[in-house]
């Protein structure tokens, strides 16, 4: 089971966000698509960071009026864990688990192909016992 | 496997918070515990409710520094959806997925008695992989 797998059930759009927007923009753009990071892209496209619900929580302070007014560039996380196409499920769910970080953006050659949560780490999981125990049924019963 | 599993590994402190606080104070618990959710509790000790980071980004609104200043119990959610003791993780599983949650606090004859995150089921989902792998290896060998 792999990456790609979870890519081809939930397809490939990344919501992405240019480094010098302005917070308020990321939080709009996550609160509209009712997602839990974007991922922040240079102007050629390369991946510069990433910022998530988590992200803005711990960063907000006591002025969260002017912190809305910041740009994504000083608030985002910098050292972006990634996976490729082709990893194991049971990979992201290690990065996942070291890292305490709940998206991973899905590179190939640098460029963003997709992002996978824990949340469609944990669905591909309950579909997958599924199929198991569906292949079980029918083992028995034949 | 059951939600005893996670608890016995992670321990059964919760942190809760009362509803009649203000969401500041719930934002500095979460970052000092460094934790995603805080369980709503009234004065006798029942669940009023949840208040997640996603809940604190999807309510702060324009003007977050009002925001800071109103009452959890307006902000936290309400339904709260709870797992017993010795629910299956499979159904845990099920119910994060179903209702795009994060968090479920343990409840047994309506008292607190832990809480269980995403991460948490992530962690024990690579614990088990490994133990299966580790035991068919000896298999192998004997």
């Amino acid at each position: 089971m792999q990456v790609e797998n979870i890519l081809q059930s939930k397809g490939t759009a990344v919501h992405t966000v240019a480094s010098h927007a302005r917070i308020a923009d990321a939080v709009q753009m996550l609160n509209t698509h009712r997602i839990g990071a974007v991922v922040v892209v240079e102007e050629g496209g390369e991946v510069a960071g990433i910022l998530s619900e988590r992200d803005i929580v711990r960063k907000m302070g006591a002025d969260p009026t002017a912190f809305l007014q910041t740009t994504v560039a000083e608030v985002m996380t910098r050292s972006v864990v990634v996976v490729e196409r082709h990893e194991s499920i049971a990979s992201v769910m290690e990065k996942m688990t070291e890292h305490r970080i709940r998206h991973l953006p899905v590179c190939e050659n640098g460029a963003l192909v997709g992002i996978v949560s824990i949340g469609d780490v944990v669905k591909r999981k309950i579909e997958e016992a599924e199929q198991e125990a569906s292949a079980l049924r029918e083992y028995i019963a034949s």
